[in-house]
Parts: structure tokens; sequence; C-alpha cells
């Protein structure tokens, strides 16, 4: 199967290899070795000097550790969104008793500094800012350069950022940027299965975290903190999974994080600049169209489902659907992680031809 | 390695090898089919019809899971202790704003259900009861059949069990014991590795469920069995661990449940008469002693730290140490999930040799 969702992606052999490494005491020095090395191969992923965090959980967990431990009950906090995942970011805050206003722009556009700008000049008693920087429902990339030099240059709050889908494939240089807390998930651009969630917290985050009231035990990041400067986990880690990203980390330090990021770019706009090439029509505002995943509309008359069983059983290619509000309207392929060049090639021919069966090309393209 | 600690277990190759499995879309048919198999295995083993949840967490995040979702702030509630993960529990329930009744019994000892029945007669507002079946931290097992008769028959709450390291290797008949929660954890009796924990859940547990107030989101059980219904999960799940845990399930299987439970009671009885053999003290009151963890005093004038080194450098064993409250004072031998009598015999015998050199020993066993 090709499987062009945008996570979990497709792992490569020698991470599948690697996590079938023997079971070790978690709190014995094999572990901790490994633990460092992995911490150390994510602060220079992420960009940063500040303390790393992970997680035995999926992406949400790291998103639920980062809103539990900044947050109080009534806490009146901005979560900008513009799609699925921000809406995600809403419901925990919300999950948590946060008194949020929300930032939405429309699904397919990027956050604009200067409605942000707006908002924060009114909301004077808010401290924190959530924000995702790579939407993967909508497949775009928030402008967060910009965005944090408003929200942190100019009303200087702390930023708590989703950077899922986007840390390893996409640059979020998180010291440069100021960036309080970042969170990733290991089953996207680190090329290994999922199970890990990996935060990064500046002190400025420290000192957030210890005003906040939340309730939180699992996910209590001044706990895993203490444990972690111990090469340990308060509770018992997905070793395995551990095993993998340490290897997923080697294979993007072998390549190169320029070379990746620059992989990404090129494999980003040769999808976009294909997809329009058949006569499809990109869902996201071009001009911040992600690198790791491109959401394409489906036209009129086109069923999803069909579709799709179609892509899967006649092609062996799985691709992502529309989340939320826009299931059925969009689909979307993943390029992110491991991927060559053939299978995104091999995934785009398939999408022409079983469009152009069922009548979802336009003239043009069918013609070409 | 010999690894003895009672848990993360040693895996069979069998399921270190399932690990390795490729990435599959956690939203389609291939995940589907894996977690609806892995369910109808986990009740089998849980002995219950009742709802199933899997969970991408540790087993401390299953607590955490059913504490969150049954309990409203500020809620009185009973909570047994008898070691270190009954600790656990009251540290979450606070950590969640309940008020905690402990009811805790010195450790080494069982929960004594009288004592419990005393406590529940006075506390007419309580509606739910935690409880440890096996006490990881001291090795013993409590009497959870009296026990939920007080509980459950006598006091009708709703019983939440942490059968983290006991299900799947002591019986644990939920539906027959009326069990509203039960808990467990991927990398104790069921031979994979660490990430997933899974929570049954009664008719009864939902009731609970729907009037409790606590935040949760990502643990949220309500959500997570809306996504099981379909063959999902809410949040992308460990993939790598289901493929591990559906290989262990194949293998508890092919052996049966009852030589599972006749091969644990017997490593048991079998490593408590050598401990005493050669002249060690069991730390556990014999008659609730564990049949998978034995916990052992560590004898004046020998320091655990330099014990535990040379059981590893010298003889390739990883024991557990004590924790909390008893570090230092005890150590401890896992006997549980996948292991042989040789493994334990040369556990047995390397502790017999270093205790020996170190002094640890009575002049009976030294001479015997």
């Amino acid at each position: 199967m090709n499987l062009r969702i945008p996570g979990p992606t497709p792992v490569p052999q020698e991470v599948l290899s690697a996590l079938s490494g023997p079971m070790i005491n978690h709190r014995g020095p094999e572990f901790a070795a490994i633990q460092n090395k992995v911490t150390e191969g994510l602060k220079k992923v992420f960009g940063t000097k500040n303390d790393m965090i992970i997680l035995t959980s999926s992406g949400t967990g790291g998103l639920e550790a980062a809103m539990a431990n900044t947050l109080s009950p009534g806490e009146r906090v901005v979560v900008i969104s513009i799609g699925e995942f921000g809406e995600r970011l809403i419901k925990i805050a919300k999950a948590y008793g946060a008194d949020v206003v929300p930032v939405s722009f429309p699904y397919g556009s990027a956050a604009d500094p200067d409605k942000v700008r707006q908002v924060l000049k009114s909301e004077t008693k808010v401290n924190t800012v959530y924000l995702t920087h790579n939407e993967t429902s909508t497949g775009v990339t928030n402008d967060l350069r910009s965005l944090a030099k408003v929200i942190k240059g100019e009303f200087n709050k702390t930023i708590v950022v989703d950077g899922v889908s986007s840390i390893s494939s996409l640059p979020l240089p998180v010291d440069e940027w100021e960036i309080d807390i970042a969170i990733s998930g290991s089953q996207k651009g680190w090329m290994t299965p999922p199970g890990l969630a990996m935060l990064s917290v500046s002190p400025r985050a420290w000192e957030t975290i210890a005003k906040a009231k939340c309730p939180r035990f699992y996910f209590d990041l001044k706990m895993a903190k203490e444990s972690a400067d111990k090469g340990e986990t308060p509770w018992t880690p997905a070793i395995s999974i551990f095993y993998g990203l340490n290897t997923g980390l080697d294979l993007l330090f072998k390549e190169g994080l320029g070379s990746v990021y620059e992989r990404h770019a090129s494999i980003g706009a040769h999808t976009r600049q294909a997809v329009k090439a058949m006569g499809l029509q990109l869902f996201a505002d071009e001009r911040y169209a992600s690198n790791t995943v491109t959401a394409i509309k489906i036209p009129e008359g086109v069923d999803w489902k069909a579709f799709n069983t179609t892509m899967r059983k006649e092609h062996g290619v799985v691709l992502g659907g529309g989340q939320g509000a826009i299931a059925g309207k969009i689909f979307r392929i993943g390029h992110l992680g491991f991927f060559t060049q053939k299978e995104i090639d091999d995934c785009l021919a398939a999408v022409k031809t079983v469009m152009g069966t069922m009548g979802g090309l336009k003239a043009p393209a069918r013609s070409a």
C-alpha cells in the first residue's frame, strides 16, 4: 500500500527493525542513554536550548499536556484556529474550563497577523496564546515567524505552538522565533510510528506552568522534567517507540536537516503543480500551502467514498479524507517524512486516472 | 540481560517481530480489524462482556483515565492503598480535586475486608471505591473477590480496580466479581512492550462517568468508546504496540489461560520457597504473596545499590528496587508474562551468590 495520509507516515525499514529491540529496565542506564541521546537530537531539530519532554501519547496528548500545564480554570486565553487542529486546541482549552477567545480564520486560509494584533490589543488580561503551525486538516502552514513577532514581540505573551506535523519537516526554529512550548508527534516527519509526543519548554513557559492550576498527573510536565533530568520518565515509557525515534533521528541527521527541508519544499511544489495541471483545484491559499500535505477540492459530482475506495482497491493508494466541517469536500495527499518522488508520482497518476474516470477533471486537463 | 523487574517484562521474539509491521491508516479497515480482534481477545482475558477501551499511554495513563472520567471536583471517594500504586491512586484523585478518604494498610500486608466494611458504613455519600488488585511495589495480591463482595455486594459502590500487573497473569474475572472498571497495561503479563493501557467499563461505570465533571479530553472514555464502535481511536494510536498486543494475545490463548495462571502460581511458590531456603525474608504477608512479583527484605548491612550493581554487572540480572517509602529496604524479582524456569533459577542462584558474598545470608542457609 502507498500510504499517503499525513500521518502515520510510512516508516523506513531501519526504524521498523529498531522497534524489535528487547525490553530493558526503564529506570536503568541503557534507557537513560537512549533518552538522553534522543533528547539531544530533538533539541537540535527543534532548534532550542529549552527543556525537552517526551511523553508516551499521541500528538493530541502532547497538546493536552501543553494546555493542562499552562491553564487555570476560568482563565482567559486566545486560541488561533485555521482548521480542525485549531478547533481541537479550542476544545481542549474548553474541556479544561478556560475562557477561550477563539480567533478563527476560514478553512484553507492562514492566520492574519493584523487580526491577531487587533485581538491582543483588547485582550490585555490574556497571558497565553495557542496556535497551530501546520494545519494538517487544510494543508495550510501559518506564517509562524510573523505571528510570533506580534504575539511575543509586540505583546510579550506565552506562545504555545502545535508543531505536530511541521517540526522535522518544515523549519520551526524554536529559540529564534521565541516559541515557549512547541509540540510534535513521532508519527510525522520523524519517520517513526505513533506513540510519543515531544514538547520543548522555555523558562518563560515554566513560569506560566508554575501558576497554572488545572489538574494534571500523567501529563504533569514538572514531574516529567524531574524524571528526565535523571534519564527517566515518571511512568513506564513506550520503549520500542524510543528505539524507533532514536533511529529516525539518526536518519534525519544523516540526510541533513537542510536537505530534509528542501526535499519537503520541492515535493510540496511538485505536488501542487501536478494537481493543478490535471485540472483539480487546491483547497489552501497557495501563498501558505503546506509542504507536508496537499489538500485538494473534490470536484462537483464526485463522491469521496467511491473515489477513495477505487484509489485504495485498484491503485493501492491510501489518501487522507476531509475532517470535520470539510469531510467529503476535500481529499489530502501526505508528503512528509519518508517518501520517494516515485511514490508521490504514482499517487498523482492514480488520482488523475480515477478522477478522470469519475468525471472529476476539467476538459483542459483531460485533453492534456 | 535477565530482566527480572516486574514490567516491562521480557517480550517473546514473535511479539518483537510483530512490532516491525508497516504503518497503516489508523482510520482504515486494516486497523479496525486489528483493534476489533484485540478487543475481543482482551474481553476474553478480562472475563467480561463490558466495553473495552484501549488507550495509547502507560498503565498510569489508564489509572488517570479511570479517575478523570469517574470523579467530580470535591467528590468524596474511598481509595484503598497497600503500597506505592495505591498511593498513586490517592495522588491522582487528589490532583483531580477529590476529597479522598484513604484506607491504607501497612506495606507488605493486604487490605482487610472488615476494615473496608467499617469505613464504608460511615462513608454513606461515597459513590466510588478505587483499589489495587496486585500491588507491584510490595508483592502483595489483594483478596479482590472478598473485597468486591463487601464494596459491591454490601454497599453497592462503583468499583474501579488497578489490575495493571495482575490481569492476564492472575485470575481477575471482571463480570463474576462485578468490577466496574478494571485497568491493565501492555507491558505486564501481556508479553508486549509498554505503550497501551486497557480498561473494561461496565454499564454502571458509564452511569458514573455521565455524572463526573473532572476535565478530560485525551483520556475521555466516552469519546474513546464512540471511536471504538467504528473500529477507530479518537487520536492516533500506537499502531506498532497494537501489532505486538495482537500477537501477545495469540500466544496467551495458544498456551491457554488456565495454564498461564498455573504457571504463574507455580513459579511464585517456587520463588518464595527458594528465597526462604537461602535465608532471606519475604517482605509480603505470605498468605497474600503475589505470583507475579516477589519482594524480599534486604538484610541488615547489605547496601541495595552495591548489591544491584553486582547482580547486574557480574550476573547480568536486572532486579526491581524498592519504591517510595521502602526504597533501599527491599528488592523485587519479577516473574510474570514471558519467562522460563531457568531464568528464574539463574536469578535466584545469582541472588544467593551475591548475598552470600555480601554477608546477607543467615548461617543456616550458608551452611546448607
